[in-house]
């Protein structure tokens, strides 16, 4: 293992995805009911057009658009009702020339039929006949068979998040399961002699465990599952036995904490040893976010990352890393970023990316983003901000004016 | 009940908020590990100073930094190490002029040290005494007492939605538990005749039930618990009886589909005679959903909510309307909107707010926004769209070029 061989943030992506290979993942079938926010193993086609017959979009009568021509408030025309179409029915008539059919909304339209016109224009005037004040267009409020979509469309790409409409459409399709990738099992580990769980009484000089709650928090948040949650002491047999078992139940195994280059820097000696070929990143060139290393245990299948013990450094980089390589092993699209504008100067960085925190002000163009200044290890540079970017920072930095890219929190 | 006395968004709002008034929501305290994503029901106060000691940055010494003055790599000042800083324990020397202790990333600072060196800078010289070959002013590497929070501070608002760096905050302060708002029961129900379950066998002229499962999605999204759903046929009794059981485990009826002015016109009759004083509105001056109606049932203290049966324009109206309401009265901030330029012209709908579906295409400025038309029944609308704009629009319509403010699904 070299110690401290800093990568960039692209050298490290690219070294995961190859570590990972493309059997990481596993696919799962669910219910339309718990499909919400997971993402399609596969490419999805219609299997029935949408509709599948011609229905109405409002209350009204169906008829032959040419029969309406010129008729208005004052010169209403005459149309027989040869049908009430019931919803959820099958029609049995045939509009001809001079007649029409009441329907109501998502009703079918009787062959013949090319429009609908409102009921709001349509008026009873005897037993079987009604007086239509509107001239429609063929194919007015109707919608045509496979109008929403055709038998054999592609619906949705492998990598689509499943949203509220799209579970709708699956529903529409007659659909009752989907595929979608199973979550990744993820192990949370924070190690550190200061650490104490919340609730317990804290001595002098410890701290209480913020890593373990903010992980599993950020990891639910991006759709992983936690398998389990531990807190250890800087106690190379017990982090090492707490790894083991970890990396049975998960795919991914985070520690956070001890990986900076002190006195205790066992994690990354305990990937190493754990794992085969051993540590391929060991130092990151991202602020915050140095002291990362990865490791691939091709045995177990399961991906070990060294985590900052700074909380806001543990989460970017759990966001620039492990994040990223879920969306990108789910073909994921990148997500949507917010432009906004820099209302302060931030100082270079040469050779490093830096996750800059910034609060948005809505103006009438778009936003101003200030950046929020903090010590890297304060919460409060977290919770103030609205989202992060991602800067390339050059001998210079970024002045006031310049744009930015927003993720947003 | 008046029929069609249609509302604008706001008059509907402004009802909706004198209707539920300040009792529709409960609190409950849940363990930080099921907080995420929850709001926070009361404000909340730092109950400690973080960090509560003066801790180190960096793997270090801690020093006094007029020691470190005029320090270099050619001309390193001798300092002699009269403590190695365990961490989580606390410092037993004083740092006095011409000495440091060794220090790891988080460890307590001895009395007297006000700033640390990094090891990279500091060198061995012998047993007792190493070389500093860096100069740093006070409060280098170090954090104060209270820096990141003091005790008594405001942490954070009621309303605050809880994101995983509130949880890690939370934590810090060693708490176990939050007051959250318990989440609105709502039940969904769907109406109508032509409504058949995924899965079961179709038969001509009915369709799939769309909106329970979309519906269902779109209110977990948003942080509702479903309490129930339901499809039931338009038979009166049988609505009745529906909601009747509904509101008994509900804060929020939602029955979609019977609301438009069709001959089956059952919910607005239904919600009327259900609730005291009434359907207070029927018809929104909104595009999609316009045959929306609202009533609360004071007894129950249940609201009941007529939505179209067009599933984006229930969901549309779910959005405008439900999810308006519980953000409200949860005291939560306005959800972030996109800029956007339109690339396209939208024609006037006079009189009615309108949501414009838009895709979203990045360009180096920002946004342009492409309106997604079609028909407002077909899901196909939502499913190419990103996000909707919630546009005013007069006579003229808006242009290409105009800016639209978009929120995302």
């Amino acid at each position: 293992m070299q110690l401290l061989k800093v990568d960039t943030l692209e050298q490290a992506r690219e070294k995961l995805l190859q570590a990972v290979g493309d059997d990481w993942l596993t696919v799962c079938e669910v219910p339309l009911r718990e499909a919400r926010e997971r993402v399609l193993a596969e490419d999805l086609y219609g299997i029935r057009d949408i509709p599948e017959f011609r229905r109405s979009m409002v209350d009204g009568y169906a008829l032959q658009a040419k029969d309406t021509m010129g008729a208005g408030e004052s010169i209403p025309v005459f149309l027989e009702v040869i049908e009430d179409v019931m919803i959820g029915t099958e029609t049995t008539s045939v509009i001809r020339p001079g007649t029409c059919a009441y329907v109501p909304t998502g009703g079918m339209l009787p062959e013949g039929a090319d429009s609908c016109v409102m009921v709001e224009y349509c008026e009873q005037f005897d037993a079987s006949h009604i007086a239509v004040s509107q001239s429609v267009s063929p194919g007015r409020h109707a919608v045509e068979i496979g109008e929403d979509s055709k038998k054999g469309d592609l619906l949705f790409r492998r990598g689509q998040r499943l949203r509220p409409q799209e579970i709708g459409v699956l529903a529409a399709e007659g659909l009752t399961h989907v595929k979608v990738y199973a979550p990744l099992k993820i192990y949370v580990i924070s190690t550190g002699d200061e650490l104490t769980a919340p609730g317990e009484e804290l001595k002098r000089g410890k701290i209480y465990d913020i890593n373990t709650l903010a992980l599993t928090a950020l990891a639910e948040k991006h759709g992983f599952l936690v398998s389990g949650t531990r807190t250890v002491p800087d106690v190379y047999e017990e982090l090492k036995e707490a790894i083991t078992e970890a990396r049975k139940i998960s795919d991914l195994v985070v520690i956070s904490g001890g990986s900076s280059k002190g006195k205790k820097d066992m994690t990354a000696l305990l990937i190493d040893e754990l794992s085969d070929p051993g540590v391929f990143t060991h130092g990151l060139a991202l602020k915050p976010g140095k002291p990362t290393i990865l490791g691939m245990d091709k045995k177990s299948h399961t991906l070990m990352v060294g985590l900052p013990g700074h909380p806001v450094a543990a989460m970017a980089v759990f966001e620039m890393l492990p994040v990223w390589l879920k969306r990108q092993q789910e073909g994921e699209s990148e997500k949507l970023a917010v432009p906004a504008v820099l209302d302060g100067n931030v100082p270079g960085t040469p050779g490093r990316k830096m996750l800059l925190y910034v609060e948005l002000k809505k103006n009438q163009e778009g936003y101003l983003a200030s950046p929020v200044f903090g010590k890297s290890g304060l919460m409060s540079t977290m919770t103030r901000a609205d989202g992060y970017a991602v800067v390339d920072l050059n001998q210079e930095g970024l002045k006031a004016g310049d744009q930015i890219w927003v993720q947003i929190f």
